[in-house]
């Protein structure tokens, strides 16, 4: 289990979607140790095809201004896909902390060839989370990663 | 003014925010000549840091099959920032047609590096609309694409 808070709270978004029947992925945006906004897949929830982990926990911490951005640091519970590096290149969020990355390989390469401080915690409560769901809902999950089922 | 119907949907999602108050990009998701979704930026609307152009048409497409997006094109009226190429490349859609690049270059090489068709039209509409906004409202823009102000 994670001593650290911020994958914590990350990891308690991604419950509490597993248990609306939702993708378990969570995200906290932290900024000078604080949260600003936390938030979990809504693709089941809200009929979103752009709400994953990272980009609710974006949408929740609301409209902030760029110097805020790139002082912060996105925890996320996986690795994050491409439109979710997209919105931290957007934002120029200068450091990724994700809970693991052998479910699924996002675009840490690209964070990195960006200038992205990337950190892997291969969290076993996120792994496991992960591995669980995949294996009931392939169907939910490929589409949320856009592959074909 | 532009002949391209798809184009043209993009061009009045993008008056609609305007006056609405906002930022005038819009989009459009095409699949079989059929618009799937159209939508606008809603950062000033919403409150939202990501309803850009194109995930808004995304979210208003609702959630489509990964078939669909990989047959389907992204028109917009303006070069797409780093989270709207994500969301592009995340559903494999496989071809965008862009209003204008020369008042935001967006992330064309990225997506052309990825097998992604892409198309300018360099259309003056869509030029004069960014470039009228960003000269009246240059704060709000340096917001929308995470630049320091």
């Amino acid at each position: 289990m994670t001593t650290d808070p911020f994958l914590q709270a990350a990891i308690e978004e991604a419950r509490a979607g597993r248990a609306e029947g939702g993708i378990p992925i969570g995200a906290a945006l932290v900024h000078d140790g604080v949260i600003l906004g936390r938030g979990h897949n809504r693709r089941v929830q809200m009929g979103s095809a752009i709400r994953h982990g990272e980009t609710d926990a974006l949408e929740r911490a609301g409209r902030q201004p760029a110097a805020v951005y790139q002082a912060s640091v996105m925890y996320t519970t996986l690795s994050p896909c491409s439109m979710c590096t997209g919105a931290i290149l957007l934002y120029g969020i200068p450091k990724v902390v994700i809970g693991e990355n052998r479910t699924f390989l996002g675009e840490e390469a690209l964070l990195a060839e960006r200038g992205v401080e990337v950190v892997v915690l291969d969290d076993v409560t996120c792994i496991e989370m992960m591995t669980e769901f995949i294996a009931a809902e392939p169907s939910l999950w490929n589409e949320d990663i856009g592959e074909l089922d």
